[in-house]
């Protein structure tokens, strides 16, 4: 696939429920370890979880599409993810660690659309309880998790001016729409 | 170019002297745009240098290969980026917003390795200086500096295990070296 189809990449909330091969996400993984990081430092690790009881039992501490809550929380089962990556740092977090968080994700994302995959990241996840399931001791280093899985939907992407509202949204067949704005929208040249 | 391929890209920090093109520094922009970020807000904002005198002007702000430093600082005219591009946020930054600076930057820099364009990504930059000349009113929304060029060097990655190194290092013919974790090291399987 080349980087211009590897752009068309949305991010997946519904997913077919055909499982994943665990090299698929170990492909998932390579890209993750070899994103941008900070001085080299290589701060994060991961938590791959592909056990299917782990994986339901991690669902109901995620909040997936805030803004068309509930509608994009996929359904146990039925439109859940087949795997989770959560993304964890081995110091107490700060910003830098954040931005590494970032860049390793979005590597994922790529890795993941590569393989005709598709990826949630998510933030808002109850660390606590996540924490619990994955034998985690501090749960506050759970910077973000990953859904993953096949497909089950597909977004539309539209390009918008400067002045648009960004707000996805879902229409009446139930299609995700995500505007962007162009590059024109977001960049001053010198 | 494939997603292998893309996987290749290391950080340049010398590059070549002849110019980039404005619709190659737009080709990486688009990826910018393109990137995840938290609830679709889009609260980045890209200012591109092209000019060589400002691109000059902001150099010495910059520092590049703090773990080799000075041996990595690009020599004006020599070794210097083409190009910058600054990383800036529409409000006050934090934790998500360093996280979605951190995967558009990751998207630009495989754009650019997709285009034969090296980058580098800069953390360690003088905000107020910078922000003079690009006439930016809060120098603290600057998040990240992107400086860009043509490569002049062919850095060399290292897969190393939990308990290495990695410190990244010259060796005697000048090549970086850089060492990266292997999947097996930076990840648990549940």
């Amino acid at each position: 696939m080349d980087f211009s189809e590897l752009l068309r990449r949305r991010t997946v909330r519904r997913f077919a429920q055909e499982p994943l091969k665990k090299e698929e996400v170990r492909a998932i993984l390579e890209a993750a370890r070899l994103a941008s990081c900070a001085a080299n430092l290589q701060r994060l690790r991961y938590i791959a979880v592909m056990e299917p009881s782990l994986v339901a039992a991690i669902l109901p501490h995620t909040a997936f599409g805030m803004m068309v809550h509930p509608k994009r929380q996929p359904v146990a089962g039925v439109t859940s993810p087949t795997a989770f990556i959560a993304v964890c740092s081995t110091c107490d977090p700060n910003e830098s660690l954040h931005a590494d968080a970032g860049a390793a994700i979005q590597s994922m994302e790529f890795a993941a659309w590569n393989l005709g995959i598709g990826a949630t990241w998510l933030g808002s996840h109850k660390q606590a309880e996540i924490a619990a399931l994955l034998d985690v001791e501090k749960p506050g280093r759970i910077l973000y998790m990953v859904a993953l899985g096949r497909p089950g939907e597909t977004p539309c992407r539209e390009d918008v001016d400067a002045d648009a509202s960004v707000k996805y949204y879902l229409d009446a067949d139930d299609c995700i729409h995500v505007p962007k704005y162009t590059v024109d929208a977001i960049t001053t040249w010198k």
